[in-house]
């Protein structure tokens, strides 16, 4: 068996998730499976770096997956590309060694979420934006994002139950930085860190887009990061305005 | 009865065309006159600055139609805009004088054309932007441009049949400028004239293209006009790149 890995980007509104389902429901893994299935006539599971929710996108998702024999690699994108429905293009391909998995391995992640703040809903970017009516204050949201930088226990920052953890999973992350540029009309903040909860990326969200519209101080965040306490963070911000941008692998 | 113009922008991919049609097919025209019927209680017949074609978008099309009352305006595009389907969005309302006509008093309009050249399709731009392998001459498309800058019969340049035009029916129009330009990974080509006959900026399009591709010289595009004849011009770019961008009238 050879161990493959490729990049895919995918525009999640029509499906149910990254994940695979029992029910009926479609999910973006089973999609690609299946046309993985059609291209190489033989059956394979798919890991993710992670799973995306219900309506988040990914521009850099990382897959892995075992198959019998080394395609050609040229032939097999584009066969797979053809396959695939218009909204999933697998951008590279590649061999990778065999103790190699897309999230086991990784090492580091990427997500960027897109707001739209005080102007009306443009139907083009509607699908991948979150629209609010109200203006946000960025450099209130800068300092609230500077606080959250750094090596935390991020529990009050997911929809993850205290009591449902496994014993001995750790809910401690580091956020290496929390970027937030405007890119045309839209507000683009960009977070890189080690590892997200889950939930996590659109609670900081939702928490920094209150803080922007000064329904909350700069420095509340303290108190959810040191409560561990999802009831003193903001809201969970929409998936639509969810990317999954990157990721990455210390050594391949 | 009061006459009211509208601006409304669309992403055209899922209806069959503006046009309202006898069969069931869904267009752009009969799902906002039905959201205007159940927004005012009244139904009417809206008159828009052009056909747009099957799956081709319009930043600033422009509407007018006829109602008995002067409704609440800014209720009433709240209401409209929460009726309408997310792919439709009425930018602005307001009341013109009896004798004005989106399309008959319509006095210029501009047409946007996406291109990306040479590069992977990408999902999220897929059903804006019409993706080819090949990379173009951005200055021999622009030489070509400029030739077709000017007053001319632009018959060559239009899917329609000399045989079936209207005896007083005119083919001669004016562009007043084609730009060029490049816009992040996108080539974006901005065409302003006084009116278009129909597929011509489709057409105009393609025959750029082959000459950015190499296929044809820039001069070629004189023995188009000068010998009307559709045969010598390129083929028709597909809809899926073209916006209906802004429509202008002199007076309202």
């Amino acid at each position: 068996m050879i161990n493959i890995k490729m990049q895919i980007e995918y525009d999640g509104s029509a499906y149910n998730g990254w994940q695979k389902q029992k029910n009926t429901a479609k999910t973006l893994q089973e999609t690609l499976e299946n046309a993985i299935q059609t291209t190489l006539k033989e059956s394979c599971e798919v890991a993710g770096s992670g799973r995306t929710d219900k309506g988040v996108h990914a521009k850099g998702q990382v897959v892995t997956f075992a198959c019998r024999n080394k395609p050609d690699f040229p032939m097999f994108l584009h066969h797979l590309n053809e396959t695939l429905p218009s909204d999933i293009r697998v951008k590279s391909v590649e061999v990778v060694p065999r103790g190699f998995h897309a999230r086991l391995s990784a090492t580091g992640k990427t997500y960027v979420y897109y707001i739209s703040a005080g102007e009306d809903a443009e139907v083009f970017q509607r699908k991948y934006t979150y629209y609010i009516e109200e203006t946000l204050c960025l450099e209130k949201m800068r300092q609230a994002a500077q606080r959250l930088v750094g090596t935390h226990d991020f529990i009050g920052f997911s929809s993850l139950r205290k009591e449902e953890l496994p014993e001995n999973a750790s809910t401690i992350r580091t956020i290496s930085d929390i970027l937030i540029e405007e890119e045309g009309h839209r507000i683009k903040i960009t977070y890189k860190g080690n590892g997200f909860l889950y939930n996590m990326v659109r609670i900081l969200t939702g928490t920094l887009i209150e803080v922007g519209m000064g329904k909350r101080e700069a420095t509340s965040v303290d108190a959810v990061i040191i409560e561990r306490n999802r009831q003193l963070a903001g809201f969970t911000a929409p998936p639509q305005g969810l990317f999954l941008w990157d990721v990455n692998y210390d050594k391949e």
